[in-house]
């Protein structure tokens, strides 16, 4: 993001604290290091672990002051709010059950939450979390990170600008493979608990990452969704959640999709892609390819769009940072939710509005997640029924 | 395939005629040149079109006698049945409706046939076919040509043997975009017959390509279908037919898919591919690139096989011709599927069992895709509800 | 080729016959397909092999009357010759050095000669038969295959009509590995000719593809060579001829080119790869993948166009027999070459030129093939000295 | 890099300045994203433009303190080596040919140098800074980032380890069309200094990308250059330096290679591409799709190899931040460099060696790379003739 020199460099950074994320987590990393690159905060503060011991540990690891490492996410929202300089945004990046109760300690205390998907567990969790958020003065920004990819923005971009024409179809999936055998019993810890319905929810590949390939079709597409019918399996002998989803879907103003979500599909390691189409075009994008998008103008021959490249919008060029041909990746792209997250919280601590490009997801886009995978279960145990989406998004 | 050499020339070329693929029709001249590549049959008589005219002009065009170009199927059956020399075999190459009253004129005089897809544009009809085809000696030679392509050999056999383990998924999609808008009432020809219930069935992208998809899905897995659920728009205004078909699938013993066809995803040409995955490894084929294969064991490094590379096995080797890195496309693939059909005739001729490797869909096969259809047809009337496959295989 | 329905069945189908091809050969099978495809040849004599008995067992396979197999080249040529219905042309599918004894005895008795490439095995036999040929009132066609692909006629098309502005460079590849090891020590058949320089001629890989590629740059730029430097290789232990060739290469006008040939480069299969740029765009083709080209207007989105898709120009269609994104592969693109011969060849009875679009290779080409093989072999001894491509062209 | 939870806080971030990199300039704002990613840095003085105004308003957009902005590098040196808590390491991010001018002020008071590429405009200066690099206790980091990738140290390593076997062949080659026109001359700062051999040094696209090319096949192949032929062009029309550059290289010990570099090749934006090849393999990897390497053993199919994914070695783990599938892209991997960097200067203050494993380029890479130049450059004036690398690399 084109942000350096835009700001000074008091106002630039933003004090974040962390939940979660101590050693051995997979996602605390990822969020630290999207919150460095465009230098707009600085880790202060954080309950890492569930033992202060663990969590002074993981503060020492990461240049956090011990007197600012917690054992207690109920301990470090009270203290850090009462602070001087205490937090002024937290991330929580605990497995799903967590996020509710540690986000509404923040919420109620008027710290800007940054919270990892699925926004909960549970349906129940997730409207008490909107209402919590809502509630609150402090922002809410869900890490649906994929929608950060610039080349994302861009067919955002085109297909609100009609560039498609009317949108008939919605192709979505996201396959992955490293669950294709029983890691959970293993004991390895992201397998045990992302299968693990207690602390992930009921939905395990849809859960994990079906909501992710639900809501970047969403954000793409702009469209909503009216009804679904899922046919969910856990192939994996024993295993107590979904790892392979079959979905299809009807979208208000006629058009159909199909979600496919797999963690048991041999080759696939993190292959999400988006297929839209309508009356006058499609377009194709992969994010393990995520420089690339394909345009096909219909009756001419398909463009190549790369990312800060000939064609790119405006909107392409504001979520990059380098050149065409000098690919950004994962890293960058969960980056620029941070950055707009950090114009927001600079906004609104100014009482402004964000800026109107501004367009991370929030409380919103997290409640029709968890509102997607129950209604997955629910159509799945109904063997694979049709079942209306608004009846899982009443709040 | 490695066919010249093997036997002598009076007993290679089989006399072959024709019934529809006059001038303006697409899929005739595809069965001839396929007929042509690996100098197995001989075109000797056709009715080529409706009137003898016609029928003379393109007969005159193809090097066809005047004398055994027809203006009228009955006629030919009848006067090549008695012939000396008349012909051995009838490719049938018009409009589905017309399949079976063709073909029963030419299997009830022991004329072999070589049918285009779908098998008949009813259920009805295909029912009587088989019967047919089970009354009469002669055999029946159904042109899934894309069975004959030898990466999906390939695939089929290491299936087979058991590489990829138990199957868990089958993703099939076959998407094109050509009638994304109304050709049919530009008076396009092809265009004309294919969304005509009344000429191509029921179905239309499901008829026309869905079947291609199903029948490739099903020769490569081995699997059997139990159950499908099926959501198929029209989405262009006026349209009479499918032209786009969403489509989940249970598979007998517990495996399940996703089938998706349309004609209307703007940048598809002809993207027939397959994705199949079982517990030990998952294999990805793509019909634009016909050439490669790709192979995924569970924990391994991606391959990329080759058609006739390093990896190649028996039963891909015997359908190709030329080395690898040298492309052989979809009129090789045809080709196979009329040259194993010429080895199981001239087997057949001489009182033997065809080879073991020939394995050219047939009657079954072609029923089964009228079946499926018909079942998604159904399906798609009571609101995408859950059929049984096996209600419509009855005979 | 749109050639069905355009004239009659006695003026379609010439008369062919062909030197060399017999069992275990390669290339003869390929020309038999090719002359196939288009249903506008047929084999009617053969010296297939040097012997009567395997040039008999030869013509058995391949349904060629036994009194029409012969054992030597010579008697074919002076008896078809005066046959009522001999043959009208030849192709020479013999190891290099036989191209031109073989050549020169159809062509001094007005038989068409279809010649496989390299044109001959020695500079000195290229320039005897290029006064052969001159001589004759009959036509020379060079089998440089990969001229008949669709995409590269459009991608000439292309340039000629000027849409790259001024080409500046061209970079041009073909790598194989089948030579990796020291193959020919193993009696395979292919290996020991192609690396034997009596039989294939000084250049190896040089000889081999490296002509092919120069061929192709030169088709497509249309550009003429005026300097070559060499740096030829025999990497294999006990090898002969070269095999791998780094060439720097001057064109007249001023533009650049770099080709590289090898045999002996692991993964590839017939790599062969064009890539041309100027002032106002640049195209990129790659013949294991020849149903694409990808056009980069400088400025703009790379675009990929397809054979018969949207962008396809009349040159392109022209050569393709079948809709977008069903491929046709290298039989297609060889038969490409067969078919404008058999125009070229029908045109020349009838006392009138070729069709303008006609633009198969001919005895320039091949006379501009050896000489590149043996300025490379020169330059290279010379220790990768620049020379005048003009030296070697002189008749 | 798994850098995290390895090292205490205190001595993790290094007190970092910088050497350019204002506003408006390029590579400036890739090292300070470099440099934060794995949080080993933290920025805290610069001379970043030529006065004392820009240079402070770029402190202010940077979160320098005033105090510590310089408008002049030498002052710069002298003030932070007296400072308490002076910089450790200096960033120089200049055009060319003030590396060597400034990497000697930082150099000569014992301050860590980590400076861009290419290591001087001149061969004088190079050999001068290499002399100056010898004589002072700091270490010198030259930033030819591409050595960062992951992939790229895994091909090193396979290659390292004999799995190729002994290397024959090196294709690499570097393309990209932005400076297709004459942008120099509309004022664009970045094509301006790029194209003035005062700033730059004689060479152009040599300079520029061909340095990286020739420093990324010689650190993956383990090669060292012999002797060089060069073709070097300045094809738009005013143009000081070369645009394009085709280069033939002998390596010892007998392999061969091609480079070529291009800023006129329509199409390309940063297609840095690596071919290597040896008797018992190949590889190719391409930067545009970095987390990608192909890997051929002779005799066996391709595997693409993924970053993080099954078949990732050690070297290329070490050098990952997140799980295969999830790109990194070009800022991670210049962020190695900077982490290695760090590493070797922590080890250098405790005065240990450095890990075995860091293994960024230093001044004897620099030092080639710009005897690689000179030597294009000679060899180019002399008519493209051959060069022995050795005459540039004499000190």
């Amino acid at each position: 993001m084109a942000i350096e020199g835009t700001s000074t460099a008091a106002s630039r950074r933003i004090r974040l604290g962390m939940v979660g994320g101590g050693r051995d987590a997979f996602i605390g990393g990822v969020h630290r290091i999207a919150s460095r690159i465009d230098d707009r905060y600085e880790l202060v503060a954080g309950a890492f672990s569930s033992t202060p011991e663990k969590s002074k540990a993981s503060a020492a690891d990461l240049g956090v002051a011990p007197d600012r490492a917690y054992g207690d996410y109920v301990e470090m929202a009270k203290r850090e709010a009462r602070l001087k300089n205490g937090i002024e945004a937290v991330a929580i990046v605990t497995p799903n059950h967590m996020h509710y109760p540690v986000a509404r300690e923040f919420l109620k205390r008027g710290i800007h939450v940054i919270c990892d998907k699925p926004l909960t567990s549970t349906l129940t969790d997730a409207r008490k979390l909107a209402k919590a958020a809502e509630a609150s003065g402090a922002l809410f920004v869900l890490t649906h990170n994929y929608t950060g990819y610039p080349m994302i923005r861009q067919a955002r971009d085109m297909i609100a600008s009609g560039e498609l024409g009317t949108i008939r179809l919605v192709q979505v999936e996201y396959a992955q493979d490293w669950l294709s055998e029983n890691l959970e019993e293993t004991g390895q810890k992201q397998a045990g608990w992302r299968t693990d319905p207690e602390r992930s929810g009921l939905g395990g590949s849809t859960g994990d990452i079906g909501t992710h390939a639900f809501n970047l079709a969403s954000f793409v597409s702009g469209l909503k969704l009216e009804e679904l019918c899922a046919d969910l399996d856990a192939f994996v002998e024993g295993r107590r959640v979904d790892d392979n989803g079959h979905v299809l879907m009807r979208f208000e103003g006629g058009a159909k999709g199909m979600l496919w979500c797999s963690q048991v599909a041999p080759g696939n390691e993190n292959a999400l892609k988006l297929r839209i189409y309508g009356t006058k075009g499609g377009l194709e994008w992969a994010q393990e390819d995520p420089n690339y998008l394909w345009h096909a103008p219909l009756g001419q021959p398909k463009r190549l769009l790369t990312r800060n490249g000939a064609g790119a919008t405006a909107a392409c060029q504001r979520m990059s940072r380098i050149p065409g041909g000098h690919p950004e990746g994962y890293l960058e792209g969960f980056a620029n939710i941070y950055t707009e997250a950090a114009e927001a919280i600079r906004a609104r601590q100014a009482g402004k509005p964000a800026p109107s490009e501004v367009m991370f997801p929030g409380i919103e886009d997290g409640l029709a997640g968890v509102a997607f995978v129950t209604g997955c279960v629910e159509s799945s145990r109904k063997g694979a029924a049709w079942v209306k989406f608004a009846n899982y998004m009443r709040r």
